[in-house]
């Protein structure tokens, strides 16, 4: 029978030392969009592992290295942990309270780029595996780390790494990188993740912008073309227009509608945090909004570049226009054949002038509601935060579980230190070291039964 | 008889001070859109009219003031005279050869902001005025001055002011504020302006921004929204669907048809100039290039915003998007009636959530191609260009013509220094000295004929 009160004991003694050693972590910038030291965070990390007996390789993924270490456990089951060290850029500076790159405590919270997104999960799950060598010599479970750099910037090279690692990466569970409570303090396991396939589209008409009075009437216009390229791909309705695109999309079976139906309601919470005054296609809340969220694929315009853009009229016909558009995939679909669907559309509505773009795409993966490993993961959380987790069949972003999923074949878990104020991506990042210390305690409970103990 | 090898001799004998006085005007900054200077430059001009005997007014307009300077001549006939002190932005300054406002003469061109647009207008016809006053001890005809300082931001107020000040602005005829040569060095007479109308479209769907996982299939998108009302406004085809926008536009007359054939061709200088492949609805050149061109109303976008607009990739779905768009108008449009039936379109199309602001209109306005006035201007050109003007009935920019035509019932025509590579609006504005002394030359005799002499 384990020590579990030891073992908090322990965990709550050494929280300062866990912490000042995020703090390390966070010291060392490694935003990916500004390629600024990756290299010198994946030796950070690589170190840490070593310092608790891991065997550690840091390896070439053609990107940012990755980092992996295993240390072998008790039992004969093994638990793949990913994790990433890269950050999202701190801009914009001014405001921050404290400077990014300088993790700062204030009010129970540490601040920082990159505290909650995704380096304090990783020293989280560090300080509870501290604690179990500490107090047990040795690991209830083998543990294998893999900790990417290039999270932040599409996990470019992530899919081709695992694919080629099968052999090294093999084990029976993943715990992914993110997870935490809702506002009500409830766990959340998060289990399925959209895709992606993220494009640009453009258009050059001619070689300079015109005057407006001269070529209005007679030029093509790279504005209009864009528009009505844009139009054709989805209408008011809300319905995308693409041949083939629905083809692959499985519906939510009536488990995830179960599940999906005892969330909490969202609506009045999206209405005052967005000013949102409508929801689309008429919803209005309950099970079919968090349905539509989530296990609808979407075609999103999240830019749009054209022609003058200053304040009052400059008469000018522009040679470019280009939308940013976001499309979000739900099992089965795949980038892949969203960028051929979509090219075959363009051409076939008269659009061949209209170029695509290719800016990143992951595939949708999901992992069963029903596993014996979430309902683990689910259940131990009980004893460290007075409930168990409410389980999410899929949310609506995205990220690389794909090949977790798929070729690795392993359940995928979410459990973590987040909330709702974590501020990942925005500036005054930050983490509850309240939830950080139940992370660390979950992952001890984790660890335990997963091994059998 | 007029002695005009007298007038020229003393026009090239003087022409280094009319470019002195120009370059004074040049140096005194003018720029409209940025509220620099226009105060001391309307002082200057009304000084440049004092100093010739001009009755002078510095007229309040509601913004920058008019200046009107009037002289009585030898006959009973008045010649009322357009032009202009306010200039466009100098931006971007990087790309001059010379400061903008230390005018620079290099290979037979002044180099300024606003040499050619309009301040070289005004002091040519200086120049000729003092011809005639040198030679003669008065002026053939009266002249009166109206030079406004708001033509580079829509001419705001100079509407009303002319509708309050007819029996001021009481005259036979009126020379507008521009005119030249075409690339065959060929002095066109530009008759006819379009009007435009100028909004700017802009939709807001929430208070913020949202993530486009979270977002994308229930809340509502702007840049979606924007992108179907101008779906609506204009398809493929090139119609712009908008309900009665064509009911007031009169089609080219046989003798606008025939004036139009008359023009140099213009399609592979296009093509040239602005690496456009094509034309719009099959066009390929001729007449009927040139008449789409004026001859039809347009909807052009001039501009588009919305999002994230970087390089890479950010998932956001945007709060709110925007779309610069200007409509040109044929006789018998009118800016208001557009807004009219804009807004009544969009609401009928369920875009009542998209705003519309306007951002300045201006009505067609025409003079008659056989007007006894076009053809004295037109004639008077021959001595000095070698050559009579030819006539373009209608050209596809805009300008504040309407009141002068329409309120004060003149022919309006143009002549001027121009050519095409004057480079109004751009950076290195030149006026080319050999072309400035032959407006002063055409004006001379303008004048002398209009008197009578």
């Amino acid at each position: 029978m384990t020590d579990f009160a030891a073992i908090d004991h322990y965990l709550e003694q050494h929280l300062d030392e866990s912490i000042a050693e995020l703090s390390r972590l966070v010291a060392q910038p490694s935003v990916g969009a500004q390629n600024w030291g990756l290299e010198e965070c994946a030796s950070l990390v690589a170190e840490m592992l070593h310092r608790r007996g891991f065997t550690v390789q840091v390896l070439p993924s053609g990107g940012a290295p990755i980092v992996y270490g295993e240390r072998r456990g008790r039992s004969d089951k093994t638990l793949l942990i990913y994790n990433h060290y890269d950050v999202q850029p701190p801009e914009p500076l001014e405001l921050w309270d404290s400077p990014p790159f300088e993790p700062q405590v204030r009010d129970g919270k540490l601040y920082g780029r990159g505290v909650s997104d995704d380096k304090g999960q990783f020293t989280a799950r560090l300080h509870a595996i501290d604690a179990l060598l500490a107090l047990d010599g040795e690991l209830p479970c083998t543990i294998k780390f893999i900790v990417e750099g290039e999270e932040e910037t599409s996990s470019e090279h992530l899919f081709a790494f695992v694919e080629n690692h099968q052999e090294l990466l093999k084990a029976d569970a993943c715990l992914w990188e993110f997870g935490g409570v809702d506002h009500r303090e409830i766990p959340m396991q998060y289990l399925g993740l959209r895709g992606i396939c993220y494009v640009e589209l453009w258009v050059e008409t001619a070689k300079t912008d015109a005057h407006s009075g001269l070529g209005g009437s007679i030029f093509p216009n790279a504005a209009w073309r864009l528009v009505w390229a844009l139009n054709s791909l989805k209408g008011s309705d809300e319905r995308i227009r693409i041949p083939g695109f629905y083809e692959d999309v499985r519906p939510p079976s009536p488990r995830d509608i179960e599940l999906m139906s005892a969330l909490p309601e969202v609506a009045e919470e999206y209405k005052q945090r967005y000013g949102v005054k409508t929801f689309l296609k008429g919803l209005t809340g309950g099970v079919e909004l968090q349905l539509a969220e989530v296990f609808e694929p979407t075609c999103t315009i999240c830019g749009l570049t054209s022609g003058y853009q200053g304040p009052g009229s400059k008469t000018v016909l522009p040679a470019r226009a280009s939308a940013k558009v976001d499309f979000r995939l739900v099992p089965d679909q795949r980038p892949e054949r969203v960028l051929e669907l979509l090219r075959a559309h363009l051409d076939a509505e008269g659009f061949s002038d209209v170029h695509i773009t290719d800016l990143g795409g992951e595939p949708p993966a999901r992992t069963d509601p029903d596993h014996p490993f979430v309902d683990l993961v689910v259940r131990t959380a009980e004893p460290v935060y007075g409930a168990p987790m409410q389980i999410v069949p899929m949310v609506g972003g995205s990220g690389p579980n794909y090949p977790f999923v798929h070729t690795l074949k392993l359940p995928v878990v979410t459990a973590g230190a987040g909330y709702p104020g974590t501020l990942a991506h925005a500036p005054n990042e930050n983490i509850r070291l309240d939830l950080y210390l139940k992370h660390a305690r979950h992952m001890t409970r984790i660890l335990k039964e997963f091994g059998g103990e």
